[in-house]
C-alpha cells in the first residue's frame, strides 16, 4: 500500500498556461501507480498519488527562489 | 513533541458543503492531540497537528484521480 | 481517503524501554483512524497511518537537540 | 525540479526477503523520473527522489497494524 | 543534495499583512541552503527549499486550532 | 510555531565517516532555528527541526541511485 507524494512547481508546461492540466495530473497518478504495480507487485487499489503544487516563489535552489536562480542560470547558459 | 500530519480531500461532509468546517477541523486537532495524550502520555501543548486538504484532482487512488476512481467504483457497487 | 503521518520521538514511555510498543504503536493507529471516522465519516479502510520515529538526535527543539533542550529546561522548572 | 517520495512497506516481494532490492528500487527510481520526464517535460536531472520503507509495525491500514489488517481480510476473502 | 521543508503558518510578520512577503521566503530559502553548505559543505545548486504556508484553522497545538491556543495563552501570560 | 524538516543523505562529510555526525546535526537544528528567528521573529521554542537520514540507494537523481549518478557525473567533469 504505497504512499507517492509528487511536488511540483505551480506551472504550465506551454506558456499559455499556469498550471499543469488535470490530464497532466491524470497521466502523472496513472504513470507512477504503474510502476509500483511492475516494480513491486502492488494492486493499483492499494496505491494513494498525492500531487502537491508548489508556488514559484515556495520552492528554493541554489540559495534562491526558483524563478531568479532560473534567470541567472540562463545567461550563463549562452555563449 | 509529536507532529501529526492529516491529509484529506478537499471536499464537504455534506452536499451543500465543499470543504471540511473549521468545526470539524477542531474536533480532528482535538482527538489526534488526545490520542497521542492518551497512548504515549505527550502533554497537549508539545503536539502539533498541521492538516493537509489535497484537490480531488491532486488525488489518486487505484490509478486514477478520485473522481473517476469513485464514479467506477460506484456502479459496481450496485447490484 | 485520508492519510495520518505522526511522527514521534524514538523512546519508551517507561524508563526500561528505548522505544514504543507494538501494542502502544496499534493504538495510535486505532486511535486516529477513529478519529477520522467519527469527524468525517471516512471508513476506517481508506485510512492509512504511518509511524515515523526520529532518533532523539535527529529532532530540534528550541534550536538543541532534544535531549540538551530537556536537559536546559529541567532546572528552570524547579523551585 | 520535482521531488518524489515513495513510501512503502519494508517487505520483500518474495518470501525470501524482508526488504525491496537494489534493483527494485533503482527501477522504482527510474521508472517515477521517467514519469515527471513524459508528462511534464522535467529533465530527468532535476527531479530527485526519496524512498521511505516503513515497517509493518508502523503502519496502519483500517484502523489496524498492517499484519492484522491482512490477517483479517484474507480469511474473509476465501469461500 | 538535502531537501528542506519549512511549514509555518500563513500569517504576515506585521500587522497590515496576513501572509510572509517574497523578500521573507527569500531570506528563507538563502539562509537554510546556506546552513546546509556550512555544516555539511552541500553545494548550494544541489538544495532544495519548500516552503509550505498553512491557514491558521489548519494548524493545531495544544489540542486547539492555533488562534484559539493563542488566546488562551495570552491572558494566563498576564499579571 | 515553525516546522523545519532536513532530508539528507546517510553518509559522512569525511571519508572515515559514513553518517553525518551529532555535533553536525545540532548545528544544522541550531542554523535553521535562527534562520526562522531572523527572518519571522519566531521564538527558538516554537520550532521543531526533523532530521531524516536517507540511504544512498533510496536517493534518486536523474533517473539514477545517487552512488551511480554520481559515478556518472565524475568522469564528465574531468577534461
Amino acid at each position: 500500500m504505497p504512499i507517492v507524494t509528487v511536488q511540483v512547481t505551480r506551472e504550465g508546461t506551454t506558456a499559455d498556461r499556469n498550471s499543469i492540466t488535470a490530464e497532466e495530473k491524470a497521466a502523472i497518478i496513472k504513470g507512477v501507480s504503474e510502476v509500483l504495480l511492475d516494480v513491486l507487485n502492488k494492486p493499483l487499489e492499494s496505491t494513494y498519488v498525492v500531487i502537491e503544487e508548489v508556488d514559484l516563489d515556495n520552492w528554493g535552489w541554489g540559495g534562491l527562489p526558483t524563478a531568479q536562480y532560473r534567470a541567472r542560470r540562463a545567461p550563463a547558459a549562452k555563449p
